[in-house]
């Protein structure tokens, strides 16, 4: 099994579908091709949270501002899988995550090879002509014989990248959002440990618009048609939300803002806004 | 063959297909992810036209606006075919479908299966976490070994969803919008029947923004470009559309609005707006 | 293997999957729904762009804007591919170019045979009740076997498309924007040719809103962020883009309009606009 992720929209990633079905792979799935443009950050949230459903197999991303530069181009083992993308960093937590969903073990089993990408057809398009070509020899070779590969080195340079971390205390966290899924929900990251226990408080959402008083819940459903929630996502994290609303206008958030997470803030919080 | 639908947009299908293929489900489908949000009477008007070219299979359909709410999982049975999703009514009109189009009885063929759910993953992913599960368990077992299935217990009381119906006499019929679809094409719920032996005929379309009059036709390019017409859609029902434009602008409609037509009217009718 | 392309959005194209699973296809590839709608030249232009990259197989393409009117359906078979869609002209610049792949021979290896498609199931959907079935047909018979299929003869008489050629001198072409991708890069047909050996130089990029001066460069990365620039796409085509940025609002372009490249012009040109 082969999945294609980009940011690529349509139809780019047909020309990448013809080259791995030219090249023999038959079994493709896509992932998605809607991720947001030129973001590493947003793709290593999204890959991080969906590729370790996936039983193993090769992993083409191809999230990729700096094509043309000199950035490399990686392939990274991580247990049973591997990933296939340029050299920015956006594929090195979902490498983690699928090593830890392999093996258990969250700081081990990820392996980084740089790939000799000389002569590409085009210096504008590299998913097609680097990427795709690129994917192919490994599916073709197996995960385990990556070493094998003409043009492929181990390496200990690269770019890594880690998601932002928030600050968390007891009774108040500060982070940011993510990203914003199609529903408009505001994904922050601030661990949803944050709100163990705390379902039906009041919590205070802080951001540059102001700020927000709303109940924790375990659910949208908890909450009226339309009315803002924080809960803890599918993906770990503590979201910004409204029920068949969206969050992420309900509270002004936008990926990339800051908020601040308060209970102590809610005792004596001002009128919430409306 | 298992098929998915659902209003996710992307990426959250993705961690649906890795379920899946990590629970040994290769072939398959994606129907459509990009159904109208939370919107279960349009999810039943799409997947009632579409699922029927199908052949036998299990369709994973995850529509679900309440979901986290104590609303429950089911499966239904309808002929060779099974849809698994959650309990708002949504499966029912296209489980109908298929079982009239697999034994030409449009009463029966139905079963409703409850899922029992117990301790899902996320309270707000039930698609990951429920859903997929189910599906790829019934897509292992087959159609006819759904009663020996663990936690799937065969039961009346489900939610049922109907399109609404139009009333309809023989030269005025009064409905209202089912859906728009890409191109703005506005569906009604209006049967095509009520235009047999119309076409070349003039009628009123009447709408909260006023009345129009436009042609009935046989298809877009008996207008010209960009002109108003109405005809009866692949689907059977009469769809208020434009040639090479859009239809809900022209007309002034979206899902869940009236209209009114009536060939009676057209004879006396105002001159058309513009 | 089968390929889809339309511009149907969602979700029309599952309908035309479902005939084909239902006529034992199995094996579909999703080129693109997203096309612009009714553009037959977008289609060309990028299923000849995509296409040459995929082996030998049926591709099913539905770009109508004539659904409904007397254009009759065709197929057309280049080298060991074989298209199926209407006949309005667009199956031709991409069959040119598959046959090209294939033999190396860019005036050769054309047949069109035209499809008897009597008495489809509706008048607005020849998509699923005539171009579907007829590839599901193509596809089981072989490319090699077209003229044994019933219903379907070898025509000569069939529309033709090209894409519309640029003027070309050393120093100035003139042109217009084919189409604008999801980056907002506006892709021209000023052959890439024309920027042989010039990059670093600065080029007039002239249009109906005015003249702007910008950089000949290799790829995105060589001007600052969201700076305009002019480089060849990987289509082998001029596009007027802008490095993380979109490239049709910078310079004002959109597919159709008009846009003149000069080396000369740039000496004399005036200040920039911002």
């Amino acid at each position: 099994m082969l999945t294609l992720a980009s940011d690529f929209g349509s139809p780019y990633p047909a020309a990448m579908k013809g080259v791995l079905r030219s090249r023999g792979v038959t079994d493709l799935v896509d992932v998605t091709h809607d991720l947001p443009q030129g973001d590493p950050r947003a793709a290593a949230f999204w890959l991080r949270f969906v590729l370790p459903e996936f039983p193993p197999g090769v992993h083409l991303v191809v999230v990729d501002p700096g094509v043309g530069t000199d950035r490399a181009a990686v392939c990274v083992r991580a247990g049973d899988h591997a990933l296939v993308g340029p050299d920015n960093g956006c594929l090195l937590p979902p490498a983690r995550a699928l090593a830890a969903a392999d093996d258990g073990d969250t700081d081990g089993g990820i392996e980084v090879f740089a790939v000799d990408d000389d002569d590409p057809r085009s210096s504008t398009f590299h998913g097609r002509d680097v990427f795709a070509p690129t994917a192919a020899r490994v599916h073709e070779a197996g995960v385990d014989a990556i070493e094998s590969l003409e043009g492929l080195s181990r390496t200990d340079e690269y770019d890594d990248y880690a998601l932002p971390e928030a600050w968390v205390e007891a009774e108040t966290a500060a982070g940011e959002v993510l990203v914003v899924d199609d529903f408009g929900n505001a994904i922050t990251n601030v661990p949803g440990s944050f709100l163990d226990g705390r379902v039906g408080e009041t919590i205070a959402v802080e951001t540059a618009a102001g700020t927000r008083e709303v109940p924790v819940v375990e659910t949208f459903a908890d909450v009226d048609k339309h009315d803002p929630l924080v809960t803890v996502g599918s993906h770990g994290f503590v979201e910004c939300d409204a029920n068949q609303g969206r969050g992420d206008e309900a509270f002004d958030l936008a990926p990339g803002r800051a908020v601040t997470l308060s209970f102590e803030e809610a005792i004596a919080a001002t009128v919430p806004t409306a």
